[in-house]
């Protein structure tokens, strides 16, 4: 944990101020908006004139969420008391918004990402929190405001899409207890649920399902390669987004140790590759002069899908065999 | 709840017990066999002589739990002092070992659904626990049991798989506070993860595939039907307990309420149905002579798939459309 001010000193800033200006980061998701919604709420209650500043649309699938005080206006306050980046700690992650930023009388940061460390006046870094919710949630406690089931809900958004709800290698025992506490409110849990992982749309499915069906396995049951290309979006009326979750099914295949992932986007194609236990493809990566993480790379190449499946094979092959 | 008897008396029972043999139901799961190992441990830890009792291996899926008392040899035990049902209170549930659970001294039923009611010579019937591992737990709280991170990781398995891992409606406050008690006893949470949510056969996942390819989507976009056959099941070299999660890739389309799946068994179908968020399957389930939750209830019945698809999808669009 990297800080230079308690939860209950910050929880005084804030409700001290006159007005406040939340930066979640860009392209936010469910933890960056439920954190910053659930803050955002709380210090309305409390009289304060407070808004989310975000330098895009709130995300499709996160519109069913309290965001009524995002917007995209920079001029919302004038000289806002305090500014607080919340789910990120570096300019880089809301670079449309740094002056802005930087006009607050007193610059706060609240993550769970331990990045850059110190950040803003006062920040209040703790990675070992799951969420940056979970640190929203006892900072809340110390100001001692009330939880009522619109924050619980924000708040539970946040926990829950950071943690793969509860499936990530970062649920705590505190997750879940926070998470009792906040079902405690009367949230919609239900509500949020269904929102979050029973709406897929039918073409996302239809899609997926082909991509299983030209899914290849090879280097002894090892590997996986599929892809998606347009005439198959064409056909189930999809997307390239509606692929977004189909190098994880092709992941979590019993046996499947490096997953490949093409997709046809103009005239060059993009490759994801991701490792389960001990493969490394950033090295397989950064032969096609991609990067990334050990079990999360990828690579963008200029030639026709099978002449990339046929490349990608044989180096993760190679790869496997040594 | 209908019970007759307290966890308190139940666990007192059971204590004194010298030889305890444990009932699944019929085709365990999670919850069922999370349930049953989780109580044989600790009655084994405590020095009785405990078996948990099946008809058929312990599924593959389920392999990685521990389950070395599960036995099919039904005079494992000479005359038990107790028998206990687990996640069951109907003989229709234990088909093939009614005469041997009718054969202990006493007989005790533990369970979350409510359907037969009252149940051997003790029953504690709880509809309100998301999971019999609930109740499992919170009996061998009154037992003054320890819960070792063995222990605790059949549970955890039980609430997991029997809660959609914390995602249906019946996840409770108190499901949460008892995961981050079961979490604080050193359970392998990450293990346990990947073994049930990220390593599914490739038989599964092209299994799961090809039920979305013969999908049929109904009732204006609100219902939607598949089936898996023997032929489906030999052309991917997949068993029938690969289609396990099928019913709920159905039900998590966007817009889709109900969502039956239809498994054909011997000269029999089994009919799995859920609603998503105000539907009672449960209601449609009775029609056929099944039974169930509100969200989750299912039947067999004794035709073709064709037979049965097409008498399903018109109870079922009668029941949305009235």
């Amino acid at each position: 944990m990297i800080n230079n001010v308690s939860l209950e000193k910050a929880g005084h800033l804030l409700q001290n101020a006159e007005s406040v200006l939340i930066f979640p980061h860009i392209n936010p998701d469910g933890d960056a908006l439920g954190s910053s919604a659930a803050l955002c709420r709380v210090l309305r209650n409390n009289g304060i004139n407070a808004w989310v500043l975000l330098e895009e649309d709130v995300p499709e699938y996160l519109k069913f969420m309290d965001t009524e005080f995002c917007t995209q206006d920079q001029s919302c306050i004038d000289e806002p008391d305090i500014c607080v980046c919340v789910d990120c700690s570096e300019e880089k992650r809301f670079p449309g918004r740094v002056d802005i930023f930087n006009s607050g009388r007193l610059k706060l940061c609240i993550d769970h990402h331990v990045t850059s460390g110190s950040f803003g006046d006062y920040y209040y870094i703790d990675g070992d929190e799951a969420a940056t919710a979970q640190i929203i949630y006892k900072l809340l406690l110390a100001m001692g405001a009330e939880i009522d089931s619109c924050v619980g809900s924000s708040l539970y958004v946040g926990i829950s899409t950071d943690t793969g709800n509860f499936q990530y290698s970062n649920t705590t025992s505190d997750t879940h207890i926070i998470a009792a506490e906040l079902l405690k409110k009367g949230i919609d849990h239900m509500g949020i649920m269904v929102a979050l992982y029973q709406n897929r749309s039918l073409a996302r499915v239809r899609l997926e399902s082909m991509i299983v069906d030209r899914m290849e396995i090879f280097s002894e049951g090892r590997a996986a390669v599929s892809y998606v290309d347009s005439a198959m979006l064409e056909k189930v009326g999809a997307m390239l987004e509606d692929a977004e979750t189909a190098i994880d099914t092709l992941r979590d295949i019993e046996g499947i140790e490096i997953a490949a992932f093409i997709k046809e986007k103009d005239d060059a194609v993009k490759v994801s590759m991701r490792a389960k236990y001990w493969g490394r493809v950033d090295e397989i990566a950064v032969r096609f002069g991609g990067g990334g993480h050990a079990k999360a790379a990828g690579c963008t190449m200029h030639m026709a899908v099978d002449e990339a499946i046929a490349l990608i094979k044989k180096e993760i092959t190679n790869y496997l065999e040594k």
